[in-house]
């Protein structure tokens, strides 16, 4: 069951604005057992107020026990169920510095590799090689010309850089995302061809061949990074947009080049530059009569969170606290937004490095939220919340309930 | 997923007897945040006996943020999944005001409008025409003849009327319920013409443009009402009955013509005609040998939060809480049901002045439920129930596991 086949049908419009204050990886661990979280120690009185008036929960990024990357927990808090909506490697790694693709194009996460005399692979990474040094060949390879397509190269770090391929004329339309990866996975053998594993994809492949065989004769008098190999070739993910399935004008204040382009993806507006929270707090300010729904995201907590940083992490957590009264301040009669939501996207208990799938603090204050008996906002208190545990695909659900957004279901 | 796969293989039979209590529209708010909603304010001391010795939790009759509709909620509560039984609009109202729906009938929902000298509509709603002038002209139309066909007009209220088509001889199965509205919802253009959507409705289309060109005639020197449009076009649905899917031998107890037509699409009996609670609890006496399953529908606590009426809805919510003892006292020995169920079929807050997707508080009480710490009945203490969150397609395997009347699943 596709939960926008309801939505699409039941939204409606009002003036109500809707806030996702997003801090990654918000969810945490207690330094040892029976201790406190990062959460539950940082001092956030205004987190504390909204669970107070609100009501709480534990959000499920995807599904018990799965720890999402980036994406899946994004389009889960977006109300995309991310078992159904794959984002494919080669899309998402563009998406994340920052590259806009559009429909059609085919986005390849490339590796420079190192090539013995006889064409086998040496070294599947090229050495490691130093980001200074490889920027230069990634650019390099845009000299590649291949009739009909526009092919884009951007360094990203190391041997790692990503490949856009976009059909144009006779083209247009016609790569498929479904091409197998040419690393081998193993030294001592050559590269693979590129192969369609799809009919849709035969062009591809073609596509693909060439601008290995441009990119071999470019790179041939280099000493480690003499070859390439594609992977995590993928289509433009399709998703419907915040305003076919929500009806909502929407749009993200972040910072960083992943988070606008997942917001970008559901056809989010990405708003500004801004670097700091406050900037993102100016953006927020003046474009609050534009959009429905803002997505603010916070990178940090994620940040330190995957450092292993506990106390950097309880920091965080209080820098985008004292953004919050600022947010319930917006709008001429300074209201607020009608409905104000803080979660994250997944847990990343400094105690485990890394993302993890532990269910994450939530809360949403609206007039009508039935409030339940949070006075607090951290791990443990959203436990007694009145939204219980649920999957964070039904966060967007309640936020549109809340806003008076959503028609009743059957008479 | 379909719940009855499992059911239907595994139920088993035995002489308990079930009760499920709908007070509907039973979940609320308080009137300020922070307060009391209508179920706690009221007096309520032997839901609150059942809620201690019982099992509690909240009901999410569709998915979160979804606020159903009567049929839709009430197909959630039999465990039959709103999302995948689907009630036509046509077929729901014929239900709502107690036409006996048969196998391969078309319900549909017409509207009396005003046609002007060119046959344009010019009033989509015939001018609100009152019940007693739009009454005579739906029987009227009971004069339409069709080869092969049963006509039935049923009148409404105001300008609606209702109209089932069952095809006999040639024309029996024959009738799809795939026919677009003729509503153009416009004035200064002429009604649609019947239009199917689906080739297995094809004849329905023929059928629905004769009735319409022999109820233009009749209704011709009229005034105001001097055409009509069809809308909300619909089979009646296909739903396997209790007695496949659970075994059980179902009637329902109810006073309004809705939720007898709800009952008797699942097939259960609809027994009596009750018009008070005890009344309802009359026909619980006298029938509670012949049945397993009882469904108990009371209204009131859906009309008074629909009127807006906080302390109509409180006083309701006691009556309903009042028949308690005598269901309690059921049976030969005065045992009582060895599953007792209070629930709602959703929340209808006194402040929202309507439906609402607010989880509905839930209690069941049976000799081996699993007692939890709840010691009354109400929004916030079914927070702390054993049942915790659950979708509402999941009482009724709770309700057969608690009467010992569902096999292993599995060896």
């Amino acid at each position: 069951m596709d939960i926008h086949n309801l939505t699409r049908v039941l939204h409606t419009k009002n003036d109500t604005k809707i806030v996702m204050l997003v801090a990654d990886g918000l969810g945490g661990l207690p330094q040892s057992p029976g201790g406190k979280t990062e959460l539950e120690t940082a001092r956030t009185p205004h987190f504390d107020a909204l669970a107070k008036k609100g009501i709480c929960g534990s959000s499920i990024p995807v599904l018990p026990g799965i720890s999402p990357g980036s994406g899946p927990g994004h389009l889960g808090l977006f109300g995309y169920d991310p078992l159904e909506y794959l984002i494919g490697r080669g899309a998402l790694e563009a998406t994340g510095i920052g590259f806009e693709l559009q429909e059609g194009d085919v986005a390849i996460r490339c590796n420079f590799c190192t090539l013995d005399a006889t064409g086998n692979i040496a070294d599947r990474r090229a050495g490691r090689i130093p980001t200074e040094q490889s920027a230069p060949l990634a650019i390099r390879l845009r000299d590649i010309k291949i009739p009909d397509i526009e092919v884009f190269v951007e360094p990203v770090k190391e041997h790692r850089f990503v490949v856009v391929l976009r059909g144009t004329g006779p083209n247009q339309g016609k790569l498929g995302g479904n091409v197998a990866d040419t690393d081998p996975q193993a030294t001592g053998v050559p590269p693979l061809a590129p192969r369609a594993t799809n009919p849709d994809s035969e062009k591809t492949a073609e596509v693909a061949t060439e601008f290995l065989k441009q990119a071999f004769e470019l790179l041939a008098e280099e000493s480690t990074a003499n070859g390439c190999t594609l992977r995590g070739i993928a289509s433009k993910p399709k998703l419907p947009s915040y305003e076919e399935v929500y009806g909502l004008r929407a749009c993200a204040i972040a910072v960083y080049p992943m988070y606008k382009g997942l917001a970008r993806l559901v056809g989010m507006d990405v708003l500004g530059e801004a670097q700091t929270l406050d900037q993102q707090m100016d953006l927020l300010a003046k474009h609050w009569e534009e959009y429905d729904f803002f997505f603010i995201h916070f990178k940090y907590t994620d940040s330190t969170g995957e450092d292993g940083d506990f106390d950097g992490k309880v920091q965080r957590t209080e820098e985008v606290d004292a953004c919050v009264p600022r947010i319930m301040q917006m709008g001429t009669n300074q209201s607020g937004p009608d409905v104000m939501i803080v979660t994250g996207d997944h847990s990343t208990p400094a105690m485990l490095v890394g993302h993890s799938w532990h269910a994450v603090p939530t809360l949403l204050v609206a007039e009508h939220c039935r409030t339940d008996v949070c006075e607090t906002f951290g791990e443990a208190e959203c436990l007694r919340g009145g939204l219980g545990q649920f999957e964070a695909k039904h966060l967007m659900t309640l936020a549109l309930a809340n806003a008076g957004r959503l028609a009743k279901f059957g008479a």
